[in-house]
């Protein structure tokens, strides 16, 4: 055995460097490398992928992982027995899917988001739909490679991204959603708008003051910036390689204040959940979060329950409108409070509000659960789009661009992911219930002590990484399953005023 | 023949990708990575490290290279013998050098920085006295391992850095320093001090205007952003990688004005040469400057004789008070270019002025020489070279730190890299002077057309890379071999009004 560990923690460590490579080329991509920089980077990363691929895929590591996983009884460290566990699921798609089908279709999804792009560019759904149709068409073959007696269909996709949740839990989750949240949502929407100031949409917020104001919730938030930065990106994301290196980015508008300091707090919940893995798990395969689901709802219950709460603003908006004095004079905090929880039937999944975003996942995970189970095609994607949103959003699509376009998440292959957002946004409200018994939540966000919330996540949370699956660190953090109804309760109490 | 070129190119390739990872991981050392993440990083540099030196040393790669070197004249592709050259001569030190004692030495020239830079923080030369002893023992047995009959002692250190030039090169460029500069800029430092007032010096100019004016000597340079950038990092530096990835930094001083300034000319200088390199030789071993002389005669001429002229001034002056309206208040720009060029005795290298900094040089070039061939010994090296500068620049040092202490070169193993430093300036100069018989420098920077000059450059210079040595580029630019003779009327010129 002993042999057999230590090819896999040498094979582990080479992989591992890669990956550190890897994870900086793309940091630096999305971030601040030159435009006409593209083709030469993306040279050398083919020369190191192709070192890499033959690592992983060489016969002694694999041969390693077998023979672990074979007397996993036989390991004492029980971290290495999750890792095997792990790297043996893994081994999956190198034994039962065909290489020359998995190349390809590693060929289709590389270039299906430039298709993609170009087709949402134009508003031509058309020109997207041959590429999305072969995407659906493999992932209908994989779940038939991948099958078990235990998973099967698009269980198998679900499960890849959000590990035990299946079409039986999420059906359960989007029921609740679809029965209490739908027609509330409709109600609150159709109530007559308020009225705000209006230099709290028109009025200039100059970058340098909203970077600053930025810079100061990062001291709010107690992320180490000793462990990470914040940059500006297109899109704001999270980047971690390791506790000692989360990196986070958000993105300026100046005729939006609201955007970068909800981006910001947002990629801030993603950021400290990796910073406070424990630091044990850098040199092993489980640093990082333990699912999608999980790591949004730290990214969802930051931004949302804690950043757009009024106890926030009541000690926070002062410093706000020394940044902007002018732009936000005589407005008070309570305006300010209601300007950023608006609710409103909107188009795009990524602009929608706390209140309907779930309704925009609802659309998704429908549409997938009948493409995969072949009871929806490719060609009547767009109607059957517009028609879930007019049902649930209660605003239909004039332009497939605003429409099925929007999101390139399918175009890259990941079908099954969409759910873990919305599943997010409840496991936080189900999260933060549960943190609200040991500590006053409003009260230490009042008295700007977001550091408990941080010690608190980290206990329950944060340091496990990914050795504990989504259950389990409900079981932990909660002391129980995942229920939708703390999630929908949270929503009807907050939107009813 | 086609095998071994087959073979070649292969390993060419991968060592190329790995050297890509290399140079981002350092980049992104220099200027944003976390603090924290030291340590993660430099255990994932290790593990590539090994894999690409694996490959370096790789007997195919070798036999690949000594096969071609052989039948050189059996390769029609001219750039391709450049290459098998210059790698041919790389395998001195795997062939000649035991290989412990070299590797013994990376480990030392390693923790040597660290040893210097706390030797300097404390003013302690004695703590650095050992190490740097060691360090100047190995390359006095590495100059034996390495000669040949045409290549001996200190020549050979020398020959590393710039191709061509040894004892007998550089001891002709500085006698002219020594006998025609010393005298002169004893002469010019000691007459008395123009006045300027006190806002030059004295006055805040913010980090953002100083940025806006930084990245308006973008455009004005055409520094092509489209494949570069501009960043801060603690001192300014280029790091390029390809044609189309050629990145720059400075840095920002609130009370010093001109700092950044000429740091961005300075760097800018360097980054146009690498980007103008012919883009076919990026997938191979010759993009880059051919050697750090010409380099440096790129960033010199750039920071000094064009950036520091009266007639860029006269029409950049404008834009620069526009940017700082109130701290340049009433200041001419008559006044601002004495301010800009100053000459003073100094103590430090990285801050002496135009007229002075060859002498600075000189120094470290007699004392290296000194060093190697065995007439001082490290523990007499503070008195020497407080002895020197006395002579040279009219000024002694009164503690170690200012004086022996202050550079990083040495304890990292670089000796024979001064003395590029002046040559740069001094090929500055001639260069200057023929670009001069074809295009009026000084009325295209008046006219705000520095990409003349940049064509120029990139005809004579630039589009090379590294397929001619030094001593060729000084024949294409001047149709001269090297003379010190108008570096010397240059100075004496400028500085004698």
């Amino acid at each position: 055995m002993e042999q057999y560990i230590n090819l896999y923690k040498e094979f582990r460590q080479k992989i591992k460097a890669f990956e550190y490579a890897f994870w900086l080329m793309s940091w630096d991509q999305e971030t601040e490398a030159p435009n006409a920089s593209v083709d030469y980077r993306s040279k050398q990363f083919q020369v190191l992928a192709t070192e890499s691929y033959m690592l992983e895929s060489d016969p002694k590591y694999i041969e390693a992982i077998e023979k672990l996983y074979e007397n996993l009884d036989q390991l004492e460290d029980e971290d290495l027995k999750i890792e095997i566990k792990e790297a043996n699921k893994g081994l999956r798609i190198v034994k039962k899917v065909p290489k020359d089908e998995w190349i390809e279709y590693q060929v289709l999804t590389q270039s299906g988001s430039h298709i993609w792009a170009q087709a949402k560019e134009k508003n031509d759904f058309d020109m997207y739909a041959p590429t999305l149709e072969k995407i659906v068409d493999f992932n209908k073959k994989l779940v038939k490679y991948l099958e078990t007696p235990e998973l099967k269909g698009y269980d198998i996709l679900l499960d890849m991204f959000e590990e035990g949740f299946g079409v039986k839990e999420y059906d359960t989750f989007f029921n609740t959603v679809k029965e209490e949240l739908v027609p509330f949502v409709l109600e609150v929407t159709s109530r007559p708008k308020q009225k705000f100031n209006r230099r709290l949409s028109k009025a200039v917020y100059p970058k340098d003051k909203q970077s600053e104001f930025s810079h100061y919730l990062m001291e709010v938030f107690s992320y180490d910036t000793n462990k990470g930065l914040l940059k500006e990106s297109a899109h704001p994301f999270t980047s971690g390689v390791s506790s000692v290196d989360t990196r986070i980015t958000t993105h300026f508008y100046e005729n939006n204040l609201a955007s970068a300091i909800f981006s910001t707090i947002h990629e801030m919940g993603h950021g400290i959940y990796e910073q406070q893995n424990d630091p044990k798990y850098d040199d092993t395969a489980l640093h990082g979060g333990t699912s999608l689901g999980i790591h949004e709802s730290q990214s969802r219950m930051y931004e949302n329950m804690i950043g757009r709460s009024f106890a926030f603003w009541k000690t926070h908006y002062a410093k706000l409108v020394e940044c902007f004095p002018k732009q936000l004079k005589d407005i008070p905090v309570e305006e300010f409070y209601q300007y950023i929880n608006q609710a409103k039937r909107s188009l795009i999944r990524v602009e929608a509000d706390e209140l309907t975003y779930s309704l925009h996942v609802l659309v998704r995970y429908e549409i997938e659960k009948e493409l995969i189970n072949g009871k929806l095609k490719v060609k009547d994607l767009p109607r059957k789009w517009n028609q879930l949103m007019g049902q649930y959003v209660g605003k239909r699509p004039s332009t497939n661009k605003e429409g099925v376009l929007q999101d390139i998440h399918w175009s890259g292959g990941a079908i099954g992911y969409f759910p873990t957002y919305a599943l997010g946004s409840a496991y936080a409200a189900q999260i933060y219930r549960s943190m609200n018994k040991e500590i006053n939540v409003e009260k230490v966000i009042e008295e700007n002590n977001i550091a408990a919330i941080n010690a608190w996540s980290k206990e329950h949370i944060h340091k496990f990484a990914q050795t504990k699956t989504p259950k389990q660190i409900l079981q932990i953090a909660t002391q129980q399953d995942f229920t939708p109804k703390y999630y929908v309760e949270y929503l009807k109490e907050k939107f009813s005023n």
